[in-house]
This record gives C-alpha cells, structure tokens and sequence, in this order.
C-alpha cells in the first residue's frame, strides 16, 4: 500500500483529459500535489525494550525502519491521506512487530502489558475511522502489531461448509485458498483488495454482496482471540442458549478486547453463474421501496445496489468515469451468483418482481460496468484529491419508515457544513428485511484547512444520524473518529459495559487505546 | 399453570387404555400420585420491607400468599417437577411483586439493590434448566419479579416489519396482537402456549419453525432492560458496525444481567397457506444429509424435523400417541407457511430436492398429525410420571461433520447411565447451513431416587457433549443445571468476560443469583 495513496501504486489512474474539464468547472482545478521526504519521529522505544520483542518474533520481524514505520501510520480516510500527503506521520509506530500464530501473539501482548507498550493490530490497513490511530501518552510507546505472516488456510471442512482462516490473509489470498477447494467467502467490500480477515471480524465489515452472502459478521461460526489476560476460543455450534453469544462480543472489537488469531467462517461452493443487471427507477424512494419489498419477501438477489438522482446523474454508478446525463432516473445493479439453475429461477422471480414495481430494465451493461469498477473508487479520490478536491465517504443505517428523514437529514446537514457548491451523492447497498444502510459521497473544492473542513461537515452528519435514531456506522466501525456518537448511541450503560469488559481482558488498557470504547 | 404439572390443568390428559399396556411392558406400570397440601416456608421478608416494594407498585401486586408463591416455585423441567410432586417448595420465593413497565421495573431492582433481595425475572415459568431456582444464601430474602401486567404491543412498524412487545406476552397472546395487523412473529416453540416473548429473548428460544422464522435472537433488532444500575436501550439499526452487537449480549442473560422491558423483533405478514407433509427416510443419516442439502441450498422449509429410527418407530413422531411400527425408517416432517406463490413454489422446489436425494413423500397426513400434537409432549410427560416413568430430554447443537459423533456418543452415554431399559429417542429440528440441532428424549422406570437417576444421566450425556466440542445448549439455556459445562464450552476467559458484565450492572449480584454466571 502506498504511504499516502490507496492500494497499489502500478493501479493508481490519473483523470481521464475528459474529466478534467468537468471536475474543473464543478470545483476549479488546484495543484495539490503530496509532499515528499517526510520521515516519522524517531522511536520511542530502545533497543533493550525492543530485544524482549525479538526474543518473541525473532530480530528480523522487529521493524524500525522509516519506511516500514511509515507505512503503518493511520489508515485511509481523507483525513487520513490529507495528513500522510502533508507529510505529517506524528502517529507513525515506534515499531512494527510481525508475530507468527496465536502463542506469539500472545506472547507479544504479555510483553507490551508488562512494558506499558500501547499495540495497534494491523491487518489491511485500510481503516477510515481512525482506528490505527491509537492513543499513545501514558504508554511506553507503541507498536504496530502486524499480521502479515499469519495468512494460512488452517481448516476446511466441507461437509459443514466452514473454513478457519487466519487473520492476515487479504480478501484475494482468501478467495484464491478457498477457490482450490472450490469455496468462496463471498465478502467484497470495496477495500477487498487489501483489507483482512482480522480486519473484516473486528471491524464487522459488510461486503457488496451482502444481499446474497450476508455481513461478514454473520458468517462468523467461531473465533480465537488472545487478550493480555489469556486465550478465548468460541463457537460450539452454529447458534446456540448457552449464554450471551461472546463471539459478537468480539466481533467489531476493533482490537480493543483482544487480538483475533483465527476466524472459522461460513463457506459457499464458488458460483458457476454470474450476472449482473441494471434498473432505472423515477426515483430513489421509488427504488429504495422496491429493495424493501424484495428483502421482505425473502426475494433477494446476491448483488443489490440503488443510487441515488445525484449518484445517479454523476457516474450512472460507476466510480471508474466522470460524467452527466439527463435526468436518468435513479440506477439500480442486481447481481445474481450461484449454480445455473439457482441463477435463473432467482434472476426470473426478482425480474418479475422488479417490472411489477414499476422497474425498467437496463440490460446487463450497467451491471457489468458496476462489476469492473468496485474496488476502483478509492483510487479516484486520490486523483481528484491530487486536483484540489476533497472526496469523502460516510454511512449509516436505520430501519425502513426512517430511511426518507435520515437521507433529508444527513443531505441537509452535508450541504448545510460544506455550502451549495458540495456534490452530495448517496446510494443504499445493505438491504435487511427491516431496513437497509445509506452510504453517502462528498465531493467539495478543497479550502485552506480541509481537515477541519471535513471535520464540520462529518460531525454535522454524525449529529443528524443520532437526532434521527440511526447508527453511526453500517459497516465502517468506530475508529476514533465516531466513538463521541457511539457513546451516545450505546447510551451510557453501554459504555460502562464495554468499559468493563476492556478492564477485565485488558487491564493496562494496551490495546488499540483511544480506539471504540469511549 | 398447574404447579406440579405442565400447562392448562384442563388440558392435562390420561395415557389411554391402548398404551397403558405398552407403557407396562416397557417400563411396569407404577402408581407414582403427586403429594398434595403442601406448602411454602414462610416468607422470609417482614412487612417493613415489603412496605417498600409496595410503595412502587400497589399493595395489590405484592403477593405472599403460600398459593401464588408455590406456582413460582421453579420450572417445569422433570426434576422441578419430581420435587413439586413431592411437596418440596423449598425454593418458593418469599413474595411475588408484580411492576407495571420499565420504570416500576427500575424502582424494584433498585430497593432489592438497596436491601440485598435476589430478584428472579418470571415470565411463563417453563424453565427447564434451573433457571428460576437463584441461589437465596447471603440475601435477605428472594423475590419473584412476575412480568404478568406487562402484556402490550407498544408499536407495530408495517413498513419496517417490526413490533415492540412488552415482556410478559405469552405466545399466543403476542401472536393474537399481531394477527389483529395481519402479522405474526412465527415463534413456536414447543413451551409456546406459555412462555413469554421476555423469556424468549432471555433464553435464545428457537421455535418449531425456525428454518423459516428463524432462531428468536435473529428476530430481535432492538430491546430495553432495567439494570441495578441504569437503563439500556439497543437497537439502532437491522445490523451495524458500531462496536461489539451489544443486544447479543442480553440476549440470553437469562435475567442475570438486567430484565428486559421490551423487545422490538421482526415480524412477517400472516401467512395465508400451510401445507406440513411427512416423508420417509431408510435413515437417520440419509435423512440428517438430505437436511443438509436444503440447508446448504438455501432451500428450506418453513419446518422441517426428522425423527430417528427409535423416535419414529415408538410413536410415529406424534407425541400424542404411543404406538410401535415395523422398520419404519426415519420420519421428516416439512412444513410451508406464507402466500399461496411462495408455498407453491418452495414445496416444489424442495419435494424435487428430497425426491432426487432418495426420501419417499408421505402425504399431508403425518404433517397434519405433528401440527396437532406440536405444543402437547410435556402433558404426555405428566401422565407418564404419573406411572411411575421417568422422561425428560436435552439438548445440543454442532456443525454437521460432527453431528454423527455426537448423536452417538450422547446416546451411549444415556444408555449407559440409564441401563438398557431406557429408551432414547432423538430429533433434529432446527438447521444451519453449518450445522443442526440435536434433542433426546428418554424414558425409563423409576427407581427410589428418580432425581439423582436423571442427574446422573444428564451429568454423563453433559460430559459427553463437552467431549465432542458441542454446546451444552441450543435452546434450553444454561440456568443452573448447564452453568458447569457451560463454563468449560465458553472458557476461563470468557467465564471472566461475563462475571466482569455482572459486576457492573448488578454489582449487589442480586439478579438471578447462581443462574447463568459461573
């Protein structure tokens, strides 16, 4: 991953000449290019605290280097892009330590407890709410505890169709170790390319195909975890009454409670059909009520996505291209995967459904578009962000008779903090039977200080979201950034549970501090 | 409720003269009659303090009457019932207090903070686990918090497809409420006639229907609890990556940690068809396969259970009757519920599937046969005690590549503590893609101590649960019969997780002493 970019630096894609022009009269086009040759703050901790960690990991997975260290710094937020561009790495680690398996992890966690070392887990790196942004006074220093070795397929077992994977796979390694035995996951969100499996369980994680293969979340079956205090194995079955499920205890932890070592997940046979549509809609409202007319009637395809007018009109839903049209409605993709078989009857049945509501057909070009362009939407920030204009992502969820109020109210209060001149586009991509998730893009001209101006903007929306009973986040987790809307959103009770639960796993309060629990 | 007796007192029935005979050959008919005139020790609380109960919630609903307090007298496993038989209330609470919604809750649980009262949560009183028998030693006395007056609808949301229901709704009185808007909650377990939707949130209930309803935990988006220490409110959204699903971790606290106030669960349109069927199987494998395919297909049944050879050969799976066969194979029972399209189309579906894996339909008539016998096996228990015949069940649940082991080595360790004259008969009735459900039920001749007769069974299949990595529940709860193995399933760690959430909301331990918490 690139220090101040997303992804991968040979994919990186500068605007096409055609967009230029346009984004030029949107916003004015500005040179902001990254600076170069910022280094972070040398290491906190010396080298007879870091032998403890080399007598664990062995010398060579203690990394201190500039690069590396750098490279651990923050996740991908804008804000986060806007500090790495600046050439700010203030929260770089003092050191990346790479332990191999569950002992070793725990052995690092009892290092850090005894040494008051602050550790922040890192897998993917691919966080957009300032969860790799760990509290570090009070602390020794702070390490980056990184997963990269930790990326085998441990178990299969195809008869309950579940896999145990480890922690540092990137969603690719996954699928090409399940694919050999002709499984997938089933889990594409649009970090896929580089977050992690760890990454995925602690942070709750909702994949593109959410329709057909569900949350990451409830694909879960059982987690291992290592806590300054000691092991946590759990999943004794599918779903049980033997108390609390602990295991969504752990899920969306965010490495606070502990450090997941292993996932065992639920698995599908790979789909040997795949097809992808579109549907124009006269209005959001109009396509937002059929999504939840086909989520309540058990009539869901594995892919279903709605823009919104202004999405809509933009990129026709496909982040690869910049561009208008008039009035096209709103543009829905389907996408349906499975055997031959389970693809036609499920493709025929939504079709039908789909027409009767009031649906028009768009053919399959609109959903192959959709499929070539999932993962490319971070790139582009990068390229408008090089022009001066800030991009960014926010989400939420609520149920389906408060889905009109929260889409006013985060819009208002969006274009309320950053002016008239701010795109606002929004679409839903997570259907559930009661409700669904609205997932909300701002494009702005970049101000002086355009963290803070991000900063007004977001916090604006995160008070709409609260004042109008939604979740502070469908699927990007807390971070640091939303715990002040969390608190208020688990109330106070909530909190001094979470509080509780941190104290007794980890009673230094060592991991990931300042991140989740409030 | 009857308190030495399952159910509706008129609804109590005599084994018929046709297996009277049966029963004798089996077992040796025994005339075991219940003790009657028994009574409760006296209350253990003076008027002083109960004044102050009474001040919250009306002298009228603060009862110490030996009758009201001997029905809430623990539940309706066999062994609470042996004891009752034997005119053993000595786990009688010392009053019956009775809150009218969340704030009189709130009152209640602080003066029993205040004054060290344990507070045992009663719904429906159909506990089989120990759950309503908290431990009394170190308080000053011990309260039944009766949810009986907490019986609305608080809202229905037929956009969202969801209901608020206060906690004291037995079954048919919640569905009633529902049906009144055309909807229905689908929940069904064989307690249905008188548990609570409280109890059932509390416990992880899974009913009857749950491969087309779904487990009661799924159903829930949203629930309120009154703790010792302040309120909790949960649920803003069908699903969300804010933190750890922190409702996961009421459900199924089994009243140790809070009593729930309110539950807003998804609901569905009353269905407008059913159709139940048989089918037979050559066995119980072929069977257990075959349900695994539909579960691994997404191609389920609204209901679907199957009897083993011992099940299906004592009494065709129909509770109701008692009746031998010849090799009758193994018993399937699949139901459809929804609009006439959708029942249509899945049975074909399905009977195609079932058809092509080797199963032979049976027609409507054993389906039908089941529906009516569904709610009425713990009546049959009554009449079978009466005789002097000891019959109980337990439960488990694991993932399907194991479900063979541990099918057999909970019967071997049954046959082994109970001699060779038990019977075992088992059921699968609830499926995962992952995994199913296991539930045995035995019968066998008393002896003198038919307590520690079927404790010593319960301790040897418990043991041999654990063994085989399975979960000591899958919807019975832990309450206090579980709570030893229940410890070994979840961990030393995750025994700490929940003792550090007790702690913090009932830091007097007041709650349902001894239920739940090891």
């Amino acid at each position: 991953m690139h220090p101040q970019r997303w992804g991968d630096p040979a994919a990186a894609t500068a605007l096409p000449e055609s967009a230029l022009g346009l984004v030029d009269l949107a916003f004015g086009l500005q040179d902001r290019p990254a600076a170069t040759g910022a280094t972070p703050p040398p290491s906190a901790l010396d080298d007879v605290l870091l032998d403890g960690l080399r007598g664990i990991v062995g010398a060579e997975h203690v990394l201190v280097d500039d690069a590396t260290r750098a490279l651990r710094t923050r996740g991908k937020s804008t804000p986060d892009l806007l500090r790495a561009r600046a050439g700010d790495l203030a929260d770089a680690p003092d050191a990346v330590v790479r332990p191999d398996g569950h002992a070793e992890v725990e052995a690092v966690l009892a290092w850090a407890h005894e040494h008051r070392v602050a550790v922040v887990p890192f897998g993917g790196g691919t966080c957009v709410t300032g969860g790799l942004a760990a509290r570090r006074d009070g602390f020794a220093g702070l390490v980056s505890l990184d997963l990269v070795r930790m990326k085998r397929l441990l178990a299969v077992d195809d008869v309950s169709m579940t896999a145990t994977l480890q922690p540092g796979l990137r969603g690719p390694e996954a699928e090409a170790l399940l694919a050999a035995h002709g499984l997938t996951l089933g889990h594409f969100p649009q970090s896929f390319e580089h977050a992690s499996i760890g990454g995925f369980a602690a942070t709750r994680s909702s994949g593109q195909s959410s329709a057909g293969y569900g949350r990451f979340d409830a694909m879960v079956v059982g987690l291992t975890a290592a806590t300054p205090t000691g092991p946590l194995d759990l999943g004794s079955a599918p779903a049980n009454a033997a108390g609390p499920d602990l295991r969504q205890l752990l899920l969306g932890s965010e490495g606070a409670f502990g450090v997941i070592t292993s996932v065992t997940v639920r698995v599908r046979r790979l789909p040997e059909v795949r097809a992808y549509e579109g549907w124009r809609w006269p209005s959001f409202d109009a396509g937002s009520d059929a999504m939840r007319t086909l989520a309540q009637a058990g009539l869901l395809p594995t892919v279903l996505r709605l823009s919104d007018e202004s999405e809509t009109a933009i990129n026709l839903a496909d982040p690869s291209s910049i561009g208008g049209a008039d009035d096209p409605g709103c543009l829905m993709v389907t996408g349906y995967e499975g055997t031959g078989e389970q693809v036609a009857a499920r493709r025929d049945a939504v079709t039908a459904a789909l027409t009767r509501l009031g649906g028009t057909p768009l053919g399959t070009e609109p959903g192959d578009k959709w499929v070539q362009g999932r993962f490319h939407a971070p790139y582009l920030r990068d390229a408008l962000l090089d022009h001066g204009v800030l991009v960014e992502t926010l989400e939420t969820a609520t149920f389906w008779s408060n889905r009109g109020r929260l889409y006013a109210d985060v819009k208002a209060a969006l274009t309320g903090a950053l002016g008239e001149g701010a795109l606002v586009l929004c679409h839903v991509s997570h259907v559930y039977e009661t409700g669904c998730s609205l997932y909300f893009t701002v494009a702005v001209r970049q101000g002086d200080d355009p963290i803070a101006q991000w900063q007004a903007a977001k916090a604006a929306a995160s008070d709409a979201i609260i004042a109008a009973g939604a979740t502070i986040t469908h699927h990007h987790a807390v971070g640091t950034d939303h715990r002040p809307w969390f608190a208020e959103e688990v109330g106070e009770v909530g909190v001094r549970v979470l509080r509780a639960v941190k104290a007794e796993l980890d009673p230094a309060g060592i991991l990931n501090p300042g991140v989740l629990v409030p």
